[in-house]
């Protein structure tokens, strides 16, 4: 098991859960879609440089505040979610963003319907504090969404299929 | 009537029809907020200059698509709201983005489920091409809710309200 | 003294620092700036709440990584300034862009040459680690700088001065 | 040649010429590094979907705006760049984050130092408009200096170099 998803599982979250969501929202689009595919393409994200710098200084974050060792005010604004600290999504944006701005919309529907694991998260039925990890999971769905998208597409433009993907 | 203003009404866009968005979207979490308010931080968001640069230039290459005097292949990715082309949320997401990261999730809301005039404009059932402007009016709501949402709340960290607004 | 001009002297950055820097940059452009209209921008982009959350979580991070209190991999990432860790510049960018897009040169020609304070932060002559704090210092002297082109010239749009700004 | 190479060199600019401003600010990073190198990195970037759509929309903007179909203000405003008008810095950037956010830095550096090609197109002594250009061609050498710091550099998250890469 590579870092990110040993990060992720101590934490609570597997990779089968980002993928069922990618799944989930994917499937409508893409009928001969399958959760193999959506798995690869969350593993594909999550190999990524940026993603794996990005989820190790959200958990970092989450895990700080849980154990009370952010200073104040910060430790306050973090460990409740205070509603207008927006660093939570901006890190998320960041790894929406790695297969283009066609993830803006999944990470914005996903941060607000939190399906599956990320309401787990947002209600905090899984550990004590999750305010970055909860969107850098819906990140990570959207990213991989996107990619799914530029896999189904043809390059209308440089008709290059292959050059143009992750 | 102001050039903003007067820009989207000539694309059939009311600003009216963006502040119910922008109520429906936020009178749950704001019960005693009411249709003047969400008009005025939409009124307030159209004042800022990198909003406006950014609707007149969405606008321009929605018209411009209209009257087929885009060169190709853009004309055909713009009038034909390839699903890959992005810079419509990109621009979109620099409206949302100018009071801070938390109209994010909004804006990929209101671009996912499309409610009111979004989904007129989608739909071309207004003009002949809105490839930016669906998104545009998307972002425009989202900023609003971000103003309603820091107008509404207390600033946690300076005790400072007037002056982190706007 | 307001709680970000304590965080930031904590760390041996003083307003007056900041100032100077968004002087050299802009008087070239503005023959009549003087030194109390830029400390004055400063003082304003330090009264953003984005702002206000981005430096509390970079100097937290810093701190965090002075004390060694950071899980690895991220304590050496952070320790070391590892060159492809963008987070800090993600960060800092989200500073600048307050005022719009027309600040993000200023923010990188600023990282770059590394005037002033931010190369004493760079080379740790003030505090063990400034991997966050240099960026964002760089990043709050060209969002200033950004403030004081917006001041300094007339909305073309809307004819709209006040309204545009800050 | 394909279709980027052929519209940036309808609009007077080599590939060679980017590949030059590469090789010029990395190569004090790495001794090694030759232009050859560079110009494959120039190469890759302009690969990626989102460049090519960014590429088009800009070099379509700039075109009309020399034939002055645009329409006013918006005419005016690319025609003479005016100063305030971000978007042509919001469309460079997109391209420079294709490779993540290392290339902030270096983009806004060009475009402030504005070498080689970026210098004659800022100039327009070639083209009567070059207002998105300029600063799409210093998002293309930065996106391919973001490119060449990942190649040259191991990954050290998770040691995996290719899958980092784009």
């Amino acid at each position: 098991m590579d870092l990110m998803e040993e990060q992720l599982a101590l934490r609570g979250v597997q990779l089968e859960d980002i993928a069922s969501i990618v799944f989930d929202l994917q499937s409508q689009y893409y009928p001969d879609l399958n959760l193999a595919t959506c798995l690869e393409a969350v593993r594909k994200v999550l190999k990524k440089r940026d993603v794996q710098y990005t989820i190790l200084t959200g958990i970092a974050l989450d895990t700080l505040a849980e154990q009370c060792l952010l200073p104040e005010p910060l430790q306050t604004i973090i460990y409740t979610d205070e509603s207008l600290y927006g660093l939570d999504e901006v890190l998320a944006y960041g790894i929406t963003n790695i297969y283009g701005s066609i993830g803006i919309t999944s990470f914005g529907y996903l941060d607000k319907i939190k399906p599956g694991i990320i309401k787990d998260l947002d209600n905090n039925t899984i550990n004590k504090v999750n305010t970055f990890l909860d969107d850098m999971v819906a990140g990570i769905a959207a990213a991989a969404c996107a990619k799914i998208a530029h896999a189904q597409t043809e390059n209308l433009v440089s008709g290059n299929h292959h050059e143009n993907q992750d």
